[in-house]
Parts: C-alpha cells; sequence; structure tokens
C-alpha cells in the first residue's frame, strides 16, 4: 500500500453565495462538505488510479468525527490517530457567477507530546506494509518544526521511499533530511531558494537535500531535476478550470509512477495528466478520469541538457 | 418558567481574521462557537435577570450535537427537539482591526412533517408549564409558512402570553393569529404595513392583529403601541458597539417585564436598557450587567398622546 500522512487534516466546507461582499449578511446558498488536507486528496486520488492506499495523521473532535465519518465509504484506508483537540475546518465560499473562491483555513488543534508519541509508533506499523510514504501539508500547532525531518528519516530507516509536500521552515528542515522527492511550487520554491527561476532553485533544493526535486509550474507543467537528469512536463493545451488539489493529484501521480517503477518521462506524464484532469473536473479536488486518458499520451516530456 | 421557541437554531461560529478579502486566502486567528438563534439568546439573558427559561426548537447532526453540548452547561433548560437533518452554522467573520462583520448563514436542516408533529406534541406539553413563551426567528426549510400562526393558537389554547419575533411572510401570518406582542424593527415593521413612519406603522400592525407592537428603533430606543396607550422609551445617549443580540435582549426584557406584571413605562425602559448593555458588552449577543444597572434609572420614557 501507500501511506499519506496528513498531520493536519481538515474537514473542507465549500459554501456557495451570490457574490461575498465584505460586511455584509449573506444567505449560503448550498453547503458542501468533504474530508480534506493534502494526504487525503493524494489517497484519494491513488485508489482511483487503482492503488491501495491508507491515511494517517490525527483527527479529533466533532469536526474530526465527521471528517471520518465522511472517509469511512471512501476506498483509503483510515489509519488517522485520535487527538483529544477538535480538527480543523477549511472553508472556500464560492461566488456563485464567476466561481471566483475566497479561502479561510482554521490553524489546527494543538497536539500534545503523548499524541505525537502515539502517532511515531502508529507510522512506524504502517511504514512496515508501505512502498511508499507522502508527507503533506502545514503542521498543527504544538508539533515542532522538524517533524517532517523525523518523519523522513524513520521512512529511510523502514527503507520506504518518501515524498515531501510542504512549505516553509518545514520544508526547508525537512529536506535536510534527505527524502527522496519534494513537489513544491514556484512559490514555495522560491521562498526556499530566493531564487524564481525554477531550474536554478530545484538544482538548489537537490543541493540542500532532496533527491529529485518536481516543482509544479502551474499551467507549464511541472519541472523535474533528478539524479538522472532534467525534464520538464507539459500539457499539450493550457486547462481551465479550478486548480484546487491540482498539486495533490501531481503527488498521486508521482507516488504511482514510483511504486509502478515507470521512467521518470512516463511519471512526469502521469503527474501532469492527472493535474490537468484535477483542473478540468467540475468538484475541485477530484479529477476527470476521461480527460485524465485522453491527456496522458498527449503530454509533452522534454529533456533538459545541463549547462556545463 | 418562560419558553423561547428556536425552530431554526444554529451553531454560532465567529472567525477572526486581519481584514476579510474576497477572492484571497485568510488564516482564521480565532475560532469562537456558541449555541444560537435569536430564541437561544434570549432565554440566556432572561436567565441571567433570574428567571427560569426553557428552549425549544430543533436540533439535529453532528452540528446539533455541538450546539447541545455547548448549551448544557448554560443556564436555559434543554428541550429541543431531535431531528435527522443537521442543525445550521452562522458564520461571523470579524475584521480584527475595524470589528466590522461579514455574515454568511445555512440555510438550516429541512423538518419533515413528523418531526413539526413530535414538536408540537411537546410544545404543548411546555405551554402547561409556562408563564409566557417568544417565538423567535426564521422558519428552517419544510417547516409551512403558517407554522407561526398555529404556535400563537395553541398558545392562546393554553392561555399563555405569545411574543413572536420574525420577519417576512411568517411575520404577516403570525400577526393574523393574533399574538399578545410582536418585536419588529424599523425595516420589518416598514416591509409588513408599507410605512416607514414608525407610529403609522405600529399601529397598522396592530390593526392586522397583534394586540402590542413594540418597534425596535436601534439608536432611538423602541416605540411601543398599546391597548393602554402609545410610549416612546429612548437610551440617555447613543451606545456604540456591536449591535448583533441587541433586538433578542429587547425580547427578554419585554417577556421579563410581562411575567413581572410592570407597568408598560418600566417594561420598556428594562427592554431598552437591556438593549443599550447588550450593544456596549464586549462579546456579541451577551450584556453588560452593570451597564443595564447604570442605565436602567436613565432610559427616557415619553407617552405619545394619541392624534385624534
Amino acid at each position: 500500500m501507500i501511506l499519506t500522512v496528513t498531520l493536519n487534516a481538515a474537514l473542507d466546507i465549500t459554501y456557495t453565495v451570490p457574490a461575498l461582499t465584505p460586511h455584509a449578511s449573506h444567505r449560503v446558498r448550498e453547503v458542501r462538505e468533504r474530508p480534506g488536507g493534502k494526504g487525503l486528496n493524494v489517497a484519494r486520488v491513488l485508489a482511483a488510479l487503482g492503488h491501495e492506499s491508507v491515511v494517517t495523521g490525527f483527527a479529533g473532535g466533532p469536526v474530526g468525527a465527521v471528517l471520518r465519518d465522511l472517509l469511512a465509504p471512501l476506498a483509503p484506508h483510515d489509519a488517522l490517530v485520535p487527538i483529544a483537540g477538535t480538527s480543523r475546518r477549511t472553508l472556500a465560499v464560492v461566488d456563485d457567477a464567476s466561481g471566483d473562491t475566497t479561502q479561510l483555513n482554521e490553524t489546527g488543534p494543538t497536539v500534545s507530546p503523548a499524541e505525537w508519541a502515539a502517532f511515531l509508533s502508529s507510522y512506524d506499523s504502517l511504514l512496515r506494509e508501505a512502498r511508499a510514504v507522502a508527507l503533506c501539508g502545514s503542521l498543527p500547532p504544538g508539533i515542532h518544526v522538524g517533524a517532517y525531518a523525523q518523519l523522513v528519516r524513520r521512512a529511510h530507516a523502514a527503507d520506504v521511499p518518501v515524498l515531501l509536500d510542504t512549505s516553509g521552515e518545514p520544508l526547508r528542515r525537512g529536506i535536510a533530511a534527505r527524502p527522496d522527492l519534494v513537489k513544491p511550487n514556484a512559490d514555495e520554491l522560491a521562498r526556499l531558494t530566493g531564487s524564481r527561476e525554477p531550474l536554478r532553485a530545484a538544482r538548489d533544493a537537490r543541493r540542500r537535500g532532496a533527491h529529485t526535486v518536481v516543482a509544479s509550474l502551474g499551467p507549464d507543467g511541472v519541472l523535474a531535476a533528478t539524479p538522472e537528469g532534467v525534464w520538464q512536463a507539459t500539457p499539450p493545451a493550457p486547462v481551465k478550470g479550478n486548480p484546487t488539489g491540482a498539486g495533490d493529484s501531481a503527488v498521486a501521480g508521482l507516488l504511482s509512477g514510483l511504486v509502478d517503477r515507470l521512467p521518470w518521462p512516463e511519471r512526469l506524464a502521469r503527474a501532469v495528466a492527472l493535474s490537468a484532469a484535477t483542473v478540468l473536473a467540475p468538484a475541485a479536488g477530484e479529477f476527470d478520469a476521461v480527460a485524465y486518458e485522453d491527456l496522458l499520451p498527449r503530454i509533452a516530456v522534454t529533456e533538459r541538457v545541463a549547462a556545463a
């Protein structure tokens, strides 16, 4: 199975309103709820691709209970660790006419040292069955900023390839523990390295410890700096839609290609096709399976020759 | 005891953000939750004034469970009727710097005919113990627009004085069943009667069936058109603060004065002092007890001589 870790799992709530106006009162037309957090999204896409997937992280309180109830009928297996605090909500307020979205994200529950210890013990057990592990998203309060570095080292000790998808200081610290793969977007990569030139920044991130860096570049696809070479993969044409979850689908594509032992160009094509098919899907965070099959053979992957 | 009915009880959530910007992403600094809906607010103020209060209406699903958990340690007794649907949330997004608030209100659960029948049975039992009843707020989906008229008639049959505080068509229909008291604000009264002149509109509302109309006029206090005469009660000076819940506190003051058999001028003074003390309180929907005691003797109540 493939394990995904979401330390700050969330109940994703979507409100539809005619148009959000600050300091006015709005009647919410439609309320939707889904289990959220990057690792949960990744696990759902992995399951849709035919992989067994297991989600872990933390869930607690009444919001955590709703999250787990909504997760129960879905394909990923629930190995979330219970906590005393209440899981966070994320709220997307969507303007009905334009589709523009205003995002309000709660911080998340404070995790106690005993809960973190319980998680580590569960994580080590799950690693024994895992073919790959993805560490995804922000850290909840109470978790030390070097937590991802600790989880990367434990994955190495268990001989499980590890992908890290986070930002800021947890990314900086996590990279130093030498994960197999990081998948920053252009902004995260620039914040890490100080460079907005993707190839230069990706190489810098490799020097900081990541074996492979796959930078997601939005409509320009992905740029991969690997020990075997540098590739760029781009969709055949720009896709229009909701980019929510596109990065998580790319992570799922990379993990799927890793356990299927695909060569880099095919892995990247899978990641880019899934990402574009997610932008095209009507529901945020889902992917359009027909669009995926259609896009997959049409992703252009070009090797970039390294400068001397 | 005094009974308050909140058919569309809510979990009131407050998010504090630096400033709400449409189509941007926000990290929520603080999350607060309280049991809400007009009748619950009224019951809390009644309890703070020393009255035994009981809340009924509907609660269901995970949001209803949180609402009841938060209500349990408070003074009002919980007689909410369980439903299969999930109670609604209301979300207030407060800009930290200015205090300006953006409101997002969910519609509420659909109530089935069997659940409505269960409520009516419980309501009739509760009326046997009630010295007064207040019917408060909007109707959830599934409840017919004449529901308040039905509840007014049942209160009459049980010989319990009934106050109606709602708006739109439920107010129009409810008034026709001859409630003892309605407490519209200026906008609700104008929508009902077509007149923005408060005295004219209040008299019109009395002709439509309300025995007494107490119109809340914001900083101008209240105007009461009663069978015994017309009074206006005004605070000594304009008060600055958060008006959320000020109308509910006025309802509590009117009910409290009713069961204490106060003459109209004293009832109105109590309502206006509570309302102003609610605007002054730091937390939305609470009232400042010290400010209330200070304001009460300083409310100006003047009788308005009826035009020939």
